[in-house]
This record gives structure tokens, sequence and C-alpha cells, in this order.
């Protein structure tokens, strides 16, 4: 392919050229262009095919108040007018648009561009829809539709208490011994928390990050991010030099429930951006766990908020967890909770009456113990017969003690 | 009356005498005759009326192999054989009945005996059916049908933790401020720090106790119990001078949910008896919430159950409370923000579901109805028995059908 493929010359007004047919670039283009999770970039997209639909924007491009909408009659959700708009502000992207030196900082990185149709391209982001990524650009493991089959999103608060992070790093521990890959956000507090509690269990974890992954946000995490590179996955579906803004963030969360099996909040404050992402996996239709906390602490509100409004259950393990992300074959079988037995247990309530009724020092007979549990002579006989030989019961003469 | 109303001869073997026709003393003697909550009792008395059920009885008992129950075919679910097993159980008890000397004993407590039709009997009772209590032993204020139309079960393990004494102690105060009576069982722990926050608001608490009135259970708390007895009210099925027996703890749970309009757990281990107080809740169609924890402790993790099998729903405060139990009286009017047109009018997604699913002329069962509306079965039956409150549904046996 040429080098000219994409050479786009914008002065600002009109003078646009595009020429080729290389649909990665094309991804890569519009993964520059359009903001994540644009509706009307991709249904344009998937109306006209990725290239198609590049041509069909530089063409536009020239003039936008004459957008040819003629041809897409079928594009939804874009009225003519919403396409204009649409244009209107992908036009400015398209002067400094340079697909093949945001590939030439990927190749730096060692990375990998995935546009949809590849084979590691993982199948829940099919979830998402027209809004779905037009590329992810991948460092580390880029076998996504490998480790995202069984993988599980653990996300929540920067501002986490000790309690908090404690639970994400266990549970993200728990998850890797139960073969789950742990997806997060790459931030501090309880995302940090799980990368490192995945990466303590030398298991596959990965760093969704809301802008290019040729830097590490926030560089405080530089260490961990560079950790969770070495065995696992930092992605992004922005190119290498896009900054971090605030709506990429909320973006960002609706890849991370698309990308995992559930969506699993640990702490979360009201207002917590970690409730997108269960949103976000709530209409996906994706099992959505929240991890209750003290009812005190405000870190927990947010989690607690889920819980009441049934937007999420209530998971207190990474057993909880892998029931829900998984329903794979020994996930079920696991899930069996057991319960320490006592002594007295597992007694009925007929024998759980006698053993009420039954004296401790000085024996009673047999009708006054019946008596006093409301049980018919003959049933105390019998029972009492049991608990003898159980141990339960001694007799002393014809009356009748505990045994224990 | 006679004073040999209830002389009852017992030498061991048939010689008993029974003459008398007072209903208040003969519920008297079937609380003491019957274990709380026995069922083939329940359906007698409520088959033959409580004075012939007793007469009926000391007959039967004359010769256990004898019991005529051709004129019982009514009674559910007693066979003749579960009949005779009944009287086999209950017999032994007659021969030391003397209910007038109970009643002795409580007016020397100061207390009341409310048996079924009293005005001051609490309507919430008669969702047990034929398990409902014969009677109740009332201590303080025995005005029961008054203060249980507004009141919330607060319930929890004795094995608490400073955290859900806290909790269970502030929401008591809050549910006070809010004109609720909160009720518990007397016991150390959760229990002990409801009553105590409740009597701190100054407000109505009600100790439901397994055994007698006469003697406060545990000891601990007696300080405690004479504080609620001071302004509040204890009481009992069972007569004074009857030890609290497990399984009396157990049956016991059933009133404490069934008198109150909602039941909140505010800790519980994996096998707390607060469990089945949530259980009977949810078998009497009323609202259970639970409060989370840390899932650290085990004491919140029974809470956590019941909220991850959907048994319960998440409280965090007061405020959630009052909305589970309340839905009565002024706080229904003030949960309408704009102005009602028909019943329908202000039913959230879930109730809409359920209204539109509930058939208008033959009833259909809740798990019919479940399915019909897209709802868990546990959900279906916590919305139907506040459907059934505010007449939007009505009972027809084990089915249901719209109210209006």
């Amino acid at each position: 392919m040429a080098e000219a493929l994409f050479t786009l010359a914008s002065t600002g007004t009109p003078g646009l050229r595009f020429d080729g047919d290389d649909p990665r670039l094309a991804a890569a283009a519009w993964s520059r262009i359009a903001e994540p999770g644009d509706p009307v970039a991709g249904a344009l997209v998937g109306h006209l095919g990725v290239v198609e639909a590049l041509a069909w924007l530089v063409d536009a491009a020239r003039d936008p108040s004459q957008v040819p909408v003629a041809d897409l009659a079928g594009v939804r959700p874009a009225s003519a007018e919403r396409l204009a708009q649409a244009v209107a502000r992908w036009a400015p992207r398209l002067g400094s648009l340079d697909p093949r030196r945001e590939l030439r900082v990927l190749e730096r990185c060692e990375g990998t561009l995935l546009v949809p149709g590849d084979e590691r391209w993982p199948d829940g982001l099919a979830g998402l829809g027209a809004a779905a990524p037009f590329a992810l650009w991948v460092r580390g493991n880029a076998d996504l539709s490998t480790w995202a089959r069984r993988s599980v999103a653990l996300v929540g608060a920067r501002a986490s208490t000790a309690y908090g992070e404690r639970v994400a790093a266990n549970l993200a521990c728990g998850l890797v011994d139960r073969g789950f890959a742990v997806v997060s956000g790459g931030a501090y507090g309880i995302d940090a928390a799980a990368h490192s509690g995945a990466l303590a269990a030398e298991g596959v974890t990965c760093a969704v990050m809301a802008g290019g992954v040729d830097r590490f946000y926030p560089q405080g995490n530089d260490d961990l991010l560079r950790q969770v590179l070495a065995t696992g996955t930092v992605l992004s579906e922005v190119p290498p030099g896009s900054a971090p803004f605030r709506q990429r963030f909320l973006a960002r969360n609706r890849l991370i429930a698309a990308l995992t099996g559930a969506t699993v909040v640990v702490e979360a404050a009201h207002r917590s951006g970690a409730l997108s992402t269960a949103r976000h996996a709530v209409q996906l239709h994706r099992p959505v766990g929240a991890v209750p906390g003290p009812v005190t602490s405000m870190a927990s509100a947010g989690c607690h908020a889920l819980l009441r409004d049934g937007a999420a259950v209530c998971v207190t393990g990474a057993e909880d967890v892998a029931e829900l992300a998984g329903a794979m074959g020994d996930d079920a079988a696991a899930a069996e909770r057991s319960a320490p037995v006592g002594p007295r247990d597992g007694l009925d309530p007929d024998e759980r009456m006698l053993w009420d009724a039954l004296p401790v020092r000085s024996g009673a007979t047999t009708d006054s113990v019946a008596a006093s549990a409301g049980l018919a002579p003959r049933r105390v006989m019998t029972l009492l017969g049991s608990f003898e030989r159980r141990g339960l019961a001694r007799r002393d003469g014809a009356r009748w003690v505990r045994g224990s």
C-alpha cells in the first residue's frame, strides 16, 4: 500500500484527499476520528464499511453544509441532521489524521492492533452493537478472544478504604485461582488492588485505559501497569497519544463491561464512576455483583444502592463471583457452602424438644419428660432409646438425664 | 364461672373431667397444651372452636387408642393418624393443666391475656393461619392492634459485633422517629441493641419471649426488659412458667415476623436463628430487609446470604426500612409525589409487571404469576404481600387475583 494512503491535506477549509482501501488503517483512523462509543460513527461504518465510511466522510467534510445523505437512509440512528452534526465534529480531526504514525508508536511499544473480524478480537464486544470500538490498541498479551472468555471485571472507587482494597485483592487472587482473568481500569484504589491481587496470584490481568497505551495513566501506577504488561494486557480503543479525557473514562467503562463475563463493584461511593461500569453491564445483560460493606462507610454506599435497586447481586467472595461469571462446569460444584456442624446439630424438631426438656442434673421420669417436651410418652421412650445409643441421654434408674 | 371449670383429674390413666365454656380459659389452656405453632392444634381449634376442642381432647385423652375422629373430617392437616399422635403428645399435659393459676400469675405481673377476636388482638397474626397463637400473654402496653400496625422487627445475632449493635440502635432510633414500634426478641446482641435504641428515642418497643413472661430471659437482660416493660410490651404465646426451649425460640420467631410490617436482619452468621425470622416473614409475604456489613465479618454472612438469594432487600438506614415497612397510612400518602388517578398509579416497574400479570378472575399461583411477570418468585411473594395490604391483590386459597 502506498504511503499516500492517508495523506489528507487539510487547511481547516475544504481540500481533503482520500484514496486507499486498507480496512485496518481505516479502522485505526476511525478510532481517532470518533470519540469512543459514538453511535453515529458506529452506524455509518456498519452501513458503509469502514473504508467506504472514511471515504464518505472525507467527501462530506469538504462542505459540511452539503452532507450527501441520500444514500444513507439505512444508517440508524443517524438522521440527516445528526449526520451533519457528526460530520461537523469529526471533520476537525481529519486534518491531523495519521494512523500510520500511531501504528508506528504502537509498534515501538511492541503492541498489536486488533480490529473486528480478527481471530483474537473478543466476542463480548459484539454486545455493544454500534457503540463497539473500531479497533483495540493492545500491549502485552493480545490473545483477547482466549482470556476474555473467562474473565471478570473488578472495579471500584479510587477513594477506596483499606477494607475495599483487601477485598479486591482477595477476590482477584481467588478468581485467578479459578482460572479467570481480572480486568480493571488501572486507576488508584480498587483497580490497583485488583490488578495487584491478580499479579500476586500470577494470573492474567488486563488494564483498560481511557487514554492511549503509549503513556500510562495515572503516572503513580506506572510501576504497577508495567507489571501488568509483563504477563497481562494493557489496552485502549483510542490511539497512542490520546489524552485520558473524562468522557473517555466513562466510555472506557462500557468496554470493561463488554469484555468480561461479569462486573463486580467492590467499593463505590454514591456517584462513583464504577457505577457506570455496572450500568453498562446491566444494559449488556451481563451479571453484576456488588460487594457489601459497613453501612457506615460512604465508600460502600454505591454498592448498597446497586443491591437495593436489584441491579447487582450480593457477592462476598471469589466463589460467588466465579458462580456469577462462570457457570462453567467445576464452578457450580465449588459453590456448595459448608457450615460447621456441632454435636447437637442435625436433631429433628421432636429430638430438639426432647433435648431441651431433658434435665441436666436430677433425672426425670419418661412421663415427666414427655409432658415437659410436649411429646407422647411412647415417642419419648423411643427417642430416649435412640438418645441413649447416641450418648445424648443417660438412665438414672427409672429417670433420665442429659448425656452430654 | 365455677372454680371447677378446669378441674381435670388425671392419674396417668383415664379419669379426666372437663366442664366449662369460657373461651378465654380454654385458649389459655391450649397455649399450655400445644407447643407454639402446632398446626394440628390450630386446625382442631379452628374447626371445633376453642372450648369444644378442649372438651374433645379431654374426651379423647381418656383412651388415646380410640380417638373419635369421625366428626373431624374437616380438620386439616390432621389425618386420623396425625390426630391420634397429637392427642398422645397433648394428653400428658392435661394432668397438670391449671390456666386459672397461670392467669393469677399474669395478674400479679399486671399483665393481660389477649385472645383472637379481642379488639386489641393484632391483625398481622391472621397471616399465620392454623399456626396462629391461641393466646398472647402480655405485660405492659397491651394495645397491640394499634402499635403493631406500624412496627418493624429488628432481629439479629446474639454474637454481634460493635458495628452491628451500633447499626441496630441507630435503626431503632430512626424508626421510632418515624413513628414505628420496634419489635425484637429480648436476646443479647442485636436484639438488646434494638430495644435500647428504641428506648433511647423514647419509642414503643416490644420483646417477644420464647418462655413465659413471668421470668425474663436471658437473666442478664433483666434490667433492659424491665425498661422495655415500663413504656412498651413484653409478650409471649406460652403461659407463665413455660421454659424457653430452643424449639420455642424458633416458633417465637414466626410471631415476630407476623406481628410486624417488615423484618430486618441486622447481623446474622450463617446459621443464626435470626434467619428463621426472615424465612417466616418471606412465607408471610412480609418485606424482609438485611443490613450489609464487611464481607470479612462472619456476623454479616447470614445477611449477605439473604441478599444473595433475593430473600431480602439491602437496607442501610431507617429511611430504607420505613419505606420497606410503611405503605400504611401517612407513608403511602407521603410516597405519592403526584396526584393519584387510580390504584395502579405510582407502581414501580416490578409492581407494574406484577399488576399486569395478576389474573382478574380465576386465581393463579405465585409461581405462575412470577413466570408471567418475569419476576423471581420470592420477589413476587413480597410484592403480593404489599399488594394485599394495599388492596391491589386478593388471596383465593393458595391463588391470587387482582384486588381492584
